[in-house]
């Protein structure tokens, strides 16, 4: 793959410094005590879900996979470990012909998942899989926190249009993947060119409160934005006194109108007043737009307004009140040697504290009833029950270090809400709640 | 400047696609219009510090002054918004040629601020200026928030060692400007590698409770780690036993050992009886290093503990409960025609709703009491008094599109001590408060 198409507008020459230093001085000591190649598994499960969240939702699994492909090491990476003096020079050679050799399984990009579903599994040498750690937990712990949230807000919105807008509260890079997670999740549009530009999602956008305040008049301001970007376009009505926007609005570009946007005040109130000055106008398929502080819970609130559309920001690019999710990578199992058969031995953490983890390489399934209605998440390390083999959650997404499961962004997004419909009604309420199905462990 | 310079790892080759559309679309119907041309001041601020927060930290100048110095439109770039339709022929060939020649001032990095602070202000075309918003935003909103969480941190730490860890916890690029806004407000190190390699923040790490699973027993994993990174590493002593780990620890690596790390467990308790029973051993001068799910009251809550360094992940790249700050990107003045001496006429949202602006280009100057204690904020559009010359808080920092206020971030590092130690002792209480100076506004 040319890492020209990779992160564009930004180029990612190398993601092999995405990194923490100790996975760095943990390879080195591991390849000092000969320990290194021995064959291991890392799996990335949260503990829990954010507080009060029903389900959680697998984002960013395309952009993992990107990671891991050109996780390399150029003289300028290698220049500074060793400037540095990060890793010594047997490491560095080592270092020098990375290239990430083994398999990673996963849950699908746009699943749902519980605590302790292994939504990613790393197997290879130590060495090679120790690296990994940051950039995958970065990337899904960023996009699943997005998606969750603009899964909660799709389901409030019901069908109606949700574009996101939050690039401008959240890091520049971390909105385009931002814009990604929120298409995965449920959204239609992104006002976000970059995101539009790298993945290819929808974007929208028409005028902000200064293109009124630069023209003399709101009349000057309307008549040179029809002029420009035609009848169908939206225009802003609430920079002065939004009833007499909207009449100008439409004097200006007839009842053909496409749409008005309204960025302040009471949406309820001023949805319904605004519909009915439309109405009485004649422009009764020009849409309403709604665009101020939205969460899911104001997006319920206007489920009986005469909205058309949601522009949502802050809340969604920060995961609602959780941006970023619990997902850990740890080490579940490693052979005793590096002997290429030596037996694979489930390891754990043991402190107390809250941080246990549970040993041992897991298969995952999704037991449903009889009405295919999602009933527990099933986790084991032993043989599959038979009656779950269809059921099964993993799917191979790097076999021997080659990405086998690219797929189209609209795929990961149409398998989430065919994941979301099959949980348990309860999952869609805003309340909160516990995980709507719980995890069980066959051990 | 060379654009390699930039964002290294991930070199940045433009930032003009770090906009949201409606920036093209109204470029596009202002030039038709010809009012493209009209001199237009836009400032940033917020119209309130996140809940509770007593000041807010400017972090991110220096990645503005990136951004806006590679605001530029390539062929891959025109072709997109071309092939896309979002904007005209003629405003193609007007981006072409783009290149932000107007003038920016802004609040230094470092500084604190206040609701309505003038933390940055642009001054150019309208068209030159309006294409800035989205880019300049995502940077000061992100990075000041991490600024303000690690500022608070710093206060709690009272000058105890800090170290940012909190990579896999966001996307991996904020990441690198939360290390970077991290260090701004006091920490010392990351363990961010591309943080290091970018902006030449210390980095710091040693291992994980993988290396140990790793290894048949903790002894042999202890023995490898000191092998190879010697008797001053950090050993992670929560695997299994704390008690017998340390014991194992100091027979391994002797009394010099140079530091315990403690990740979970109730780590008041637990670094008291650790640092009695390295004592005890002999090891008086062994550091302890925590790291578990800390803030800045949990910070607070160990000022008593026995602990040396303090390792801090979610809490802080995620500001600590507030992720973003609510800075808005306002046209505040313009003129009325494209003349070159046209006067600027003050603008500004009329709206209910909370979200009016208050027009007119602002001065910023914090006032001071005899002992030198700020008392206010004091903004104004007319002449600045006599009394608050001197203490003006905004500085040039592009003029005529060339940047002029280049500095190493040590400065910025300093000047937020400097700044945080001038305010009323009550700054840096943790509670939740009131901004802990007032706005004033002097019209």
């Amino acid at each position: 793959m040319n890492t020209a198409d990779l992160g564009l507008p930004v180029s990612v020459p190398s993601t092999a410094l995405f990194t923490d230093q100790y996975e760095f001085t943990m390879l080195q000591a591991a390849l000092k005590a000969g320990t290194a190649d021995r064959r291991s598994v890392f799996e990335v499960f949260t503990r829990r879900l954010p507080e009060g969240r029903r389900y959680g939702v697998v984002a960013g699994t395309g952009r993992v996979l990107d990671a891991v492909e050109n996780f390399r090491f150029d003289e300028g990476v290698l220049g500074y470990l060793r400037d540095q003096g990060i890793v010594d020079e047997p490491t560095l050679r080592w270092l020098a012909g990375y290239r990430f050799g083994g398999d990673i399984h996963g849950y699908p990009e746009g699943e749902v998942y519980f605590p302790g579903s292994p939504v990613l599994r790393v197997e290879g040498s130590f060495a090679e899989c120790v690296l990994l750690e940051t950039v995958i937990l970065s990337v899904l712990n960023h996009d699943s926190a997005i998606a969750a949230a603009a899964s909660r807000m799709s389901a409030a919105a019901a069908g109606r249009r949700l574009i996101e807008m939050g690039a401008r509260r959240t890091h520049e890079l971390a909105a385009v993947a931002a814009a990604r997670a929120a298409y995965v999740g449920g959204f239609h549009a992104t006002s976000d060119l970059a995101a539009g530009f790298r993945y290819g999602i929808p974007t929208v956008g028409t005028s902000a409160h200064a293109f009124t305040l630069l023209h003399d008049t709101e009349r000057d301001a309307f008549r040179a934005q029809v002029d420009s970007l035609g009848r169908g376009t939206t225009l802003l009505v609430d920079t002065y006194d939004v009833t007499e926007a909207v009449r100008t609005a439409v004097e200006i570009a007839g009842t053909g109108l496409g749409a008005v946007r309204i960025d302040s005040g009471d949406l309820l109130m001023v949805a319904h007043r605004v519909r009915r000055q439309l109405d009485d106008l004649g422009a009764r398929d020009t849409k309403i737009v709604v665009t101020s502080d939205l969460d899911e819970y104001a997006i319920a609130s206007l489920a009986a307004a005469p909205v058309d559309a949601y522009g949502v920001g802050t809340q969604l690019v920060t995961g609602s009140g959780h941006p970023t999710c619990s997902m850990v990578y740890k080490l579940v199992a490693r052979a005793g040697s590096a002997a290429r058969d030596a037996p694979l031995v489930p390891v754990a953490k043991k402190s107390t504290g809250g941080k246990q983890s549970v040993g041992g390489c897991k298969w995952a399934a999704r037991r449903r009833d009889e009405q295919g209605v999602a009933e527990a998440e099933v986790l084991g390390t032993g043989p599959v029950p038979k009656s779950l083999v269809d059921r099964q959650l993993l799917t191979q997404l790097v076999k021997g270090g080659e990405v086998v499961a690219r797929e189209p962004l609209d795929a990961a997004r149409e398998r989430h809400v065919a994941a979301r419909t099959a949980l348990p009604i309860s999952a869609t309420q805003l309340s909160r709640g516990e995980p709507v199905i719980p995890t069980e462990y066959l051990m």
